[in-house]
């Protein structure tokens, strides 16, 4: 199968394309990078970009109430926002845990890199598929050995396997995403709890719940987080980053929960002033009831039209949707099209822009990340699935 | 000599005060925070900070017209900021030199701290005094030794003495600040290029040039970076802050101009995305014309009303003004009161926070760090110290 061919006015924008996507690697090129190099293309819909987008509109409307219309907007652009440890408190004062046991990132990347240099010496054990940068940033610091998640079985974690894999591979650190980047697969807390308590105390576990605020396991939609374990489990590191469920990823704000111990080495040799003036300010209201009352609601809106989108993915005809307790939904193309290839088909000819997975290490056949956007971008993104998917021959 | 004793209404806030800066170890506590914990504390002028306002008021002007009025802020909140070798071409084209060899830092801190961390290994010669993550970083690192700047000849720096203890010491990192912080001192273009040149080629320079916009060898202003060496000089790595000159400490911009090697092997394993959205719209500002006209006008303004403050600091009894080409003038106090007691009263009496160098490992006596705030700040902070000088008995 083929998708319809570019038109002439289609094709140099997808070939400049293509060339902008090699040029970032085995990541996306951001939003603005591309409409600054492609500045004939019209983005309707960002549909790689996995972030809340009414969440993102709460932190606006604060945003605008309280530093730009007083003006105190210019104290945060202008002075040095607090150490690590003062932001910190506000964090534990949310998740009502020790101040000690919070180590704040410049997002939940920076805290990625730190924790990987400073526990993975011999070898690391990752996911796949996942997020790269846990692999790629172990380059000249460990070994990186693989737990594969088997698309037929749709990508479900087994705990009992998992320990086996870690029994036999020895890493002395292992790293999970809950749900998981990219398919959205969702371990459910009592079995995170089960490996927990099956791991080696000496091996360092970093569970990443960046898109923890999505899932849930019951209708009341809460939140299961492994973070209240990190007491009992000491070789336990939470990674959290804020950009995807508060909708602020320009901001770079993320935490980490781990032991007292971990935090006082890495933060006695940097990480002192490592946020920025609007990343405390988010920290700020991150502890206020009236912003987290409002935000629930905005989260809960979001699952509900979240899952209805995933509903509607699944009845488009030609892919297959994983399910997702995620803001995203991993799409396999069963007719032979390549994700590259429709990618640029949904880009150029509606604006839609997905996320290929084409370069993601331990997918094995041509799969599209497709993020929630909210209910009238999550129809347009279907219509134009629909429409591209109907043109192939 | 002591200062005249706090009424019983001052007390306690000077007690506080003492309180928050003991927490706060080898640095200032964030005026947000004292604003935070002392309610009741009013702050007039904060020349504990070192940034040009009229440098802030210029950014913001762009800030408003081109991202608050028309809604783009929106964008730059929202969605992720470029990859690290984006902005870096940015800066790349203000600098006139190749992408590769510029690095993006999220704040000057972190490439301290990168540099640090990945280039001592065995023993790192700071200068004192200094900015104290310079030595604190090296911790667990390499072993920290010092070459001493003297107060007796006003803190200025030998290159043929620097050379000699560079010999005799053999560190594989060396660090300069230029000018110098705390104290101001300015190393000649021509100095800084000789020890360039006397240096052994295995012996990394780490050069911070986060002052450099507010130094100048003749009346026309100019700057006289040491970037321009990096090509000749693979073992220099010139730091560079956008906190001060620019005055947007809390956007946390900041980069280092080194050789093409050493950045790729630094992005191998991490800071992929260590910028936030404020920071890179700054850089995208930095290679515009119209707005480095203006920044011009500014910086130079700046300088101007600095060096004036300067010359009536010298004329303040009871301190001496140490000659000074950054924003901020070391003094030393000179009749036995101490720099914490000064530093209170200053704050407590009449709302102006300076920064007492109390703290600062190789000053002896009692040092005061004041900062140039602008004209009419600047006349706060010369009256509040005649005031409290003058009440000592």
């Amino acid at each position: 199968m083929a998708l319809r061919a570019f038109t002439d006015q289609e094709a140099p924008l997808a070939a400049q394309l293509v060339a902008l996507k090699a040029a970032a690697g085995s990541h996306s090129p951001s939003l603005l990078t591309i409409r600054e190099e492609l500045p004939d293309l019209e983005i309707t819909v960002d549909a790689c970009f996995i972030s809340n987008p009414y969440a993102t509109q709460l932190f606006l409307d604060y945003l605008k109430a309280e530093l730009l219309d007083t003006g105190a907007i210019r104290d945060v652009l202008e002075f040095y926002p607090s150490q690590n440890q003062v932001i910190a408190a506000y964090i534990a004062g949310h998740l009502g845990i020790d101040t000690e046991s919070v180590f704040v990132g410049n997002g939940a990347i920076e805290i990625i890199q730190a924790v990987i240099h400073s526990y993975a010496s011999t070898r690391i054990m990752v996911t796949l598929p996942t997020f790269s940068s846990y692999y790629e940033f172990a380059a000249g610091h460990a070994e990186v050995v693989y737990f594969h998640l088997e698309k037929e079985r749709e990508f479900r974690l087994d705990p009992e396997e998992y320990l086996a894999a870690v029994r036999e591979l020895q890493p002395d650190v292992v790293t999970l995403i809950n749900p998981n980047n990219p398919d959205g697969s969702y371990i459910p807390f009592d079995d995170i709890q089960a490996i927990l308590a099956g791991l080696p105390e000496h091996v360092t576990a970093i569970v990443d719940e960046s898109f923890i605020h999505f899932a849930f396991e019951d209708l009341n939609l809460d939140i299961r987080s492994i973070i209240g374990e990190c007491q009992r489990y000491p070789n336990l590191v939470v990674v959290k980053s804020m950009s995807k469920d508060f909708g602020i990823a320009g901001i770079r704000a993320g935490y980490a929960v781990m032991s007292p111990d971990r935090i006082k080495q890495l933060l006695a040799s940097g990480y002192l002033w490592n946020s920025n003036g609007l990343a405390e300010y988010f920290f700020r209201l991150y502890c206020r009831e009236d912003f987290l009352q409002k935000y629930d609601i905005v989260r809960k809106q979001y699952i509900l039209e979240t899952q209805l989108f995933y509903r509607q993915l699944e009845k488009v005809p030609g892919i297959k949707t994983y399910p997702s307790m995620a803001n995203f939904a991993l799409v396999e193309i069963l007719d032979g099209v390549s994700a590259d290839d429709l990618m640029q088909h949904m880009l150029v000819r509606h604006g839609v822009y997905v996320r290929t997975c084409s370069d993601k290490v331990g997918l094995e056949g041509h799969f599209l990340r497709i993020a929630s956007r909210g209910l009238r971008e999550n129809q347009l993104i279907i219509d134009a699935l629909n429409d591209v998917l109907s043109s192939a021959e």
